[in-house]
């Protein structure tokens, strides 16, 4: 079994980096906080013995040598980065859990046959550059690393600059070598494990995002002299179309989540009617069919609202992560740790994103989930019980084991 | 008559300090731009003999003596900040109008028997510091000077602070001295005058605004796995709130105004369920009575979205400026001079606030229209013409100077 209190105190240190005041976490992709994050998890990885070596994406491999090292690694990890009101344990959780494994390896004198590589993805979030998981999709041959080293924050820095910034911009290709499996511990993140009082979930799969970009462009007037019916008013439309992705969600349930994150009014002025608004739309369902009729109905409505006041559209499809079913081995392997282990668990199909998500194209892959309080993430409150977290991770190292001598 | 050549000159050199690409000018209010505008004036001021003094709000008061010193200046001007995507001629035009009656009483060596003033007031539009009109309101008695002072934009910069570092913390008190006479001269910022093809609005008076600041509260969560009927997301909330802004803008016609200028979103990320959005609302009606009907429809109907929602809700009225009526001796003027000069015009009520609207609490007050390219403005593509805008200045001359005689 893991050391739980080492793995506690281990996320509660890396939670300082960041803290906010309300008890979260502000940490976004390849700032100095990241670095320091970085820094942070290095050091503890070269304390366990591990080589560390860093991709052109800036993802940190942590190995241990196993008894044969021509065996491919069976991998574990997840992300540093954090939402900009995030919490203490998406994506940092998966990170400390996969160095938790390595650590009660050590304690034991383990060998395990493979190797074992724990990993920390950079901007899974998706927050700060968009797509989400863009570095681990690299890896997983989703994405072109020019493609992802180009993504821009809304500042227009791009990841392949801040990387460089950060000193993280390292030297090892990315992706392009053999990984024996990959597990990711992650809390749920949503209500699920709570309401059914289940302290492990085993992760089937996860559903289709679809993430697109909307600019509607009207004509900037004054507020004052401007009669009604001759505006052009583009926050008008917006808020119509933003009116019409949350109808789109609720009429596809049940499953389906449709939110507009993210929202920027040009010029943004208290007496100046909007001539421009961009904003975001993140479509997600198990079922790739209904993605596609939610895709259709978002096109239509933004159509007809932007004719009705006489807007102009542009609505781009930026990504899409379809619904992925995880390796059989590799989720019996977690249901089978989680079962001798003696703890409640239950399948579940992952509402969120993950790096495992992109993995899973290039290697056998599974996730084990924890409850996370009322379901809560992306939030500065998010919580997870020291035992859960504990039960988690005791799960990913058999499951690792398994793999790892199988 | 003035001279048009000189007042096109000056308004276009102006017109390069924060020009923008697209032919507007982005100056805000105590910038390093506006600093560099304010230099010019004052300049051009004091190389046409004037005195120059500033006030603690960073008013500029240039003065010509008069005949005799002792009576109360009549004085005109307007504002040297822009909108953010703002054009050449908005408040711009208004001073250098005063700046070129000056210059044209200098040609002729004409004395007036009261002293004549041109001034430029301080941070009339209200978009980097809200409210509008904020330094006109403390010399016509309208707000506080602290008050005013205290105004932050977004960052959390002071009006108070910006003055001094721009160098424009002037220290003569603001106002309480007699004024014989304020004129404004400004682009009309709506459509009647070009659709009516007059040269010249004799403007009656500013209809009312009202100005709000609401903040809706929810709950961020992940927009992954947080199921729709779970969610308290902000911008849903908000989103049906502007509609509800159009909507009593509809129904309140003829005449009503409203717009949603501003909306910020937290924490603005494309897979968070925003959980606090900030919006503005500017409401506009000459009717006080209508304007306080359009109140109470708004506050009903955000408390019924918000409820709805299971969202938080502060609605503040952050400004109200009641419907004016200017001084019939100061119309009158006006109309004689337009009349006289044989420019095609018309009686106008003004769309825009303007700061006449708190002259006009502390000395007879009237204003000059000139029609503005498809009525227009608050657009980087505000456009009058030379020949307008000469004969809007011609008007202005001789009301000044009957007053100034009177
Ligand atoms: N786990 C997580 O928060 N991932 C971000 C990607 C997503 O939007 O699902
Ligand atoms: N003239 C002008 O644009 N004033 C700004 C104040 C207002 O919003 O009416």
């Amino acid at each position: 079994r893991i050391n739980g209190d080492r793995l506690w105190q281990s996320l509660m240190r890396l939670a300082e980096i960041g803290a906010t005041e309300k008890g979260g976490v502000c940490r976004l992709a390849l700032t100095d906080l990241d670095r320091e994050a970085r820094d942070l998890f290095v050091s503890w990885c070269k304390d366990a013995g591990c080589t560390v070596t860093i991709d052109k994406m800036g993802n940190i491999f942590a190995r241990r040598a196993g008894r044969d090292n021509s065996l491919p690694p069976i991998m574990t990890g997840s992300h540093l980065d954090t939402q900009p009101t995030g919490g203490k344990f998406d994506g940092a959780y998966g990170v400390l859990a996969g160095l938790e494994v390595i650590r009660t390896l050590n304690d034991h004198g383990a060998e395990t046959q493979a190797p074992v590589e724990v990993v920390a993805w950079t901007n899974e979030e998706g927050s700060r550059f968009a797509p989400a998981m863009v570095a681990s999709g690299v890896f997983g041959g989703a994405f072109d690393l020019d493609y992802a080293l180009s993504r821009a924050d809304t500042e227009g820095k791009t990841m392949g600059e801040e990387l460089k910034r950060i000193g993280y911009f390292g030297d090892q290709e990315v992706g392009g070598r053999k990984v024996g499996a990959f597990f990711e511990a992650h809390i749920e993140q949503g209500p699920i494990l709570e309401a059914e009082k289940k302290q492990v979930g085993v992760v089937q799969g996860v559903q289709g995002i679809r993430w697109y970009e909307i600019v509607v462009t009207g004509q900037e007037a004054h507020a004052g002299p401007t009669p009604m019916k001759r505006r052009k008013d583009a926050l008008v439309g917006a808020a119509r179309m933003v009116g019409h992705v949350n109808r789109i969600g609720l009429e596809h349930q049940p499953y389906a989540c449709a939110t507009v994150g993210m929202m920027q009014v040009s010029p943004n002025s208290r007496n100046t009617i909007p001539g421009k608004v961009f904003f975001t739309v993140d479509f997600r369902h198990p079922d790739e069919a209904i993605l596609n009729k939610m895709d259709a109905a978002l096109r239509k409505a933004c159509e007809d609202e932007a004719r009705a006041i006489g807007l102009s559209l542009d609505l781009k499809e930026i990504w899409y992560s379809p619904p992925v079913k995880f390796a059989r081995e590799c989720v019996s392997a977690v249901e089978g740790a989680a079962k001798s282990l003696g703890y409640a668990h239950m399948p579940i199909i992952s509402g969120a994103g993950h790096d495992a998500v992109y993995l899973s194209r290039v290697a056998p892959t599974a996730m084990v989930f924890v409850p996370c309080e009322d379901g809560i993430s992306h939030n500065e409150i998010e919580n997870a019980s020291k035992d859960d977290v504990a039960a988690g991770c005791d799960v990913l190292l058999r499951a690792m084991i398994e793999r790892a001598n199988a």
